[in-house]
C-alpha cells in the first residue's frame, strides 16, 4: 500500500491512499492523517488497504483524484520523534576522517541521535539555511515509521512495528557538526529539518526489496544534474528492527516515531558513489591529500530516487529540491 | 500568571488558569490547551490574563474548581521540541570527572542536545525505567517555553520569546550517558522522559527572581525525605536569551519549544549539595578517591521545590514522585 498526505494548509496535511500505480489517490473518511492511522494502525491498515484495492481495481472512488507529487507534503509532516540512526560503517568510517576524529565502534550497539521532528519538509520544497559558509550537504538514506513500540521490546518484536517506509534526505550543516559531536552532545544547530519523499508504502510493497530488516535497492543520488552516487542500502550494520528495539529501550515509542538508516554508503564508495558531499570530500582526503568537492551553494538542487536492483524505480516517490538562502 | 494542565483523558490534557493563591482554577473555552494557547500567544495571553484576575478577585468563573496538583498533567503534556542544555560549568566539569571524559568547554557556545519530547510525565507520576542497574538518577533544573521563534534571530529578540517558565526533573540513567556521549552522537537510551512541576508561570510572577534570562532561585532537592541540594540557579555561563538564540540558529523553533537549563549546579557544591546524585559521586571522586554513593533504587523518590532567596516557596509547585520497574 502507498499513501501520501496532501496540502490542505492545515499542519499534518490530508492523508490519501494512491492506487498501485500511484496515478490516482483518494482520502479515507475515517483517518483524515497519517498519524491519526497511525495511532490506530490495526484498525487503519485493513480500512486503507481497501480503499487502495477499490481506486487500484475500479479506478474511482468517493474524492478520488489524480495524484500530483508536488501537491504533496512529506508523508508524516510533522512527527512525536525522529531518531537517526549511522548504520554504514563505510559511511561512519569516511567522517571520521573528514572531522579529524577517532573511528566510530560499529561493533556492538547502533549509533543514534534524536533530531527535529516537529516539520519534515516535503521532498520538493525549497530548503532555506543560513548561510553557505556552514557546509550544507544533503545526506540520503531511508526510514522507517513505527506504530506504538513499547519499552523494552524484543528486534523480532520490534520489527513487527514497522509499519511504512519512507526515503529521507536529512540535511547537514558540516562545519558545525564536528563542533557539536566533539561535546559528545550530538548535533542541535547542525541538524536542520529533513525532507522526505512523497510516498510512504508498507514493507510489502517492496517484496524481496525489504529484507533482514533493510532496504535491498540503491539510492541514486543527482547534484545539479550531475550523478553522485548509486550506493545500495542493504549493507547497515545493524537492520531496522535493531535500530528500533535500540530506541525503545528506555521508552515506550509514540506512533508515528520515525527512525532513519543514517546516510547509504558502501565500501565500493570508489565505484558507486556516495550519498553526501562529505563522503566525497573524505574520498579526496585519503587518495589526493585534501578535499576538493565544495559543499553546496545557494541554487544548488539535489535528486534522489530509490531504484531496485532491477533498475526499476523505487515507489517513494523523487525528493528533487533547492537549497536558499533562509 | 500560572498556569497547569488537568487530565482529562486527552494527550493534550485540559489547559487551566490558577487564581494569584493557586487554590482555584478554571478552563478558557477559548484556548483549551496550553499548546493551542502558545500558537497564538499575543491573542491569548491577554485573554488568559483576564481570566485569572477575575478569578483572584472575585474567587470564581465559570467551571472554576479548587485546583489539586495531584489531577496536573505536566504543564506541556507533550511539546514538538525539547532542547536541553547544560548551562552550569561546575556541573559540566564534576561530570567529565564521573565520566571520565576531558572537560567540555564553556567559553563560546552553549552545549545543547535534543531529547525526548512526545511526553512530559506529571511531577508526581511514578516513573518507569528498565533497570536499577543502568545508573538512575533525577537532575534538578529550570527551563523556559517559547512561542514562535523565527530562525537566526538575536538574543535580545529571543528573550521576548520566553513566555513560561518551569521546573523539570530530567531522567538520566548514569550508565549508559558516557557510552552514548563517546559515540559524539548524544543521548537517546539515557535519556528516558522528563518529569515536570505542576504550574507553568509567565516570567513577571517570578518578579526579581527572573532577571538576566536567569532565575534568581534556589533549587531545593531531597532524596528519599533527605535534603540532597539547595544551589542556585542564577549560576548559568549562558543565559537562557543564548540558549533560545543558539538553538533557533538553523531552524524556526516551533511554539511550545521547551529549553532546559541544565542541572543546577554551583561551583560551592561542598556547601550547597547538588541536583543529581552523578554530581555527589564526582565530588566523592575527588574528595575520597572513590564514588560511594549509590543511584537511585526502584521504590526511591526524589523531591524538587524552588526557593525564592529569602526562603519563600517557589510557584511552580513541586516534583515529588518515585522511579519504580518498567
Amino acid at each position: 500500500m502507498k499513501l501520501a498526505t496532501l496540502d490542505n494548509g492545515r499542519p499534518d496535511g490530508q492523508l490519501v491512499v494512491l492506487s498501485a500505480d500511484a496515478r490516482l489517490c483518494a482520502p479515507h473518511p475515517a483517518w483524515p492523517t497519517l498519524q491519526q492511522a497511525l495511532e490506530a494502525w490495526t484498525e487503519a491498515e485493513p480500512a486503507l488497504r481497501a480503499l487502495a484495492a477499490q481506486l487500484s481495481t475500479t479506478g474511482t472512488a468517493p474524492s478520488a483524484q489524480a495524484f500530483d507529487a508536488a501537491r504533496a507534503l512529506a508523508p508524516l509532516p510533522r512527527a512525536w520523534q525522529w531518531l537517526d540512526g549511522s548504520a554504514f560503517q563505510s559511511h561512519g568510517d569516511l567522517m571520521s576522517t573528514v572531522f579529524h576524529m577517532d573511528k566510530l565502534p560499529y561493533d556492538e550497539r547502533p549509533l543514534m541521535y534524536q533530531g527535529l521532528s516537529d516539520r519534515f519538509l516535503s521532498g520538493t520544497a525549497d530548503v532555506p539555511l543560513p548561510s553557505e559558509a556552514d557546509g550544507i550537504d544533503f545526506e540520503g538514506e531511508f526510514g522507517v515509521i513505527t506504530d506504538a513500540v513499547p519499552m523494552g521490546c524484543t528486534r523480532e518484536q520490534a520489527a513487527g512495528h514497522i509499519r511504512l517506509l519512507v526515503l529521507i534526505n536529512d540535511w547537514s550543516l558540516r562545519r558545525i557538526a564536528p563542533v557539536e559531536m566533539k561535546t559528545g552532545f550530538g548535533w542541535v544547530q547542525a541538524k536542520p529539518a529533513c525532507s522526505v519523499a512523497p510516498i510512504a508504502v508498507t514493507p510489502d510493497e517492496l517484496g524481496e526489496a525489504w529484507r533482514d530488516s533493510r532496504f535491498q535497492m540503491h539510492l541514486q543520488v543527482d547534484w545539479n544534474g550531475q550523478r553522485f552516487g548509486l550506493a545500495h542500502a542493504g549493507a547497515m550494520a545493524f537492520g531496522f528492527d535493531q535500530l528500533v528495539a535500540h530506541a525503545a529501550y528506555s521508552r515506550d515509542l509514540v506512533p508515528g516515531t520515525v527512525i532513519g538508516s543514517g546516510t547509504v554508503s558502501n565500501e565500493t564508495y570508489r565505484e558507486v558513489g556516495s550519498s553526501c558531499i562529505a563522503e566525497r570530500r573524505a574520498i579526496e582526503m585519503l587518495d589526493e591529500g585534501a578535499a576538493r568537492t565544495p559543499y553546496m551553494a545557494f541554487g544548488d538542487t539535489v535528486r534522489m530516487q530509490a531504484k531496485f536492483e532491477d533498475g526499476r524505480d523505487g515507489p517513494f516517490g523523487v525528493v528533487d529540491q533547492q537549497v536558499v538562502k533562509g
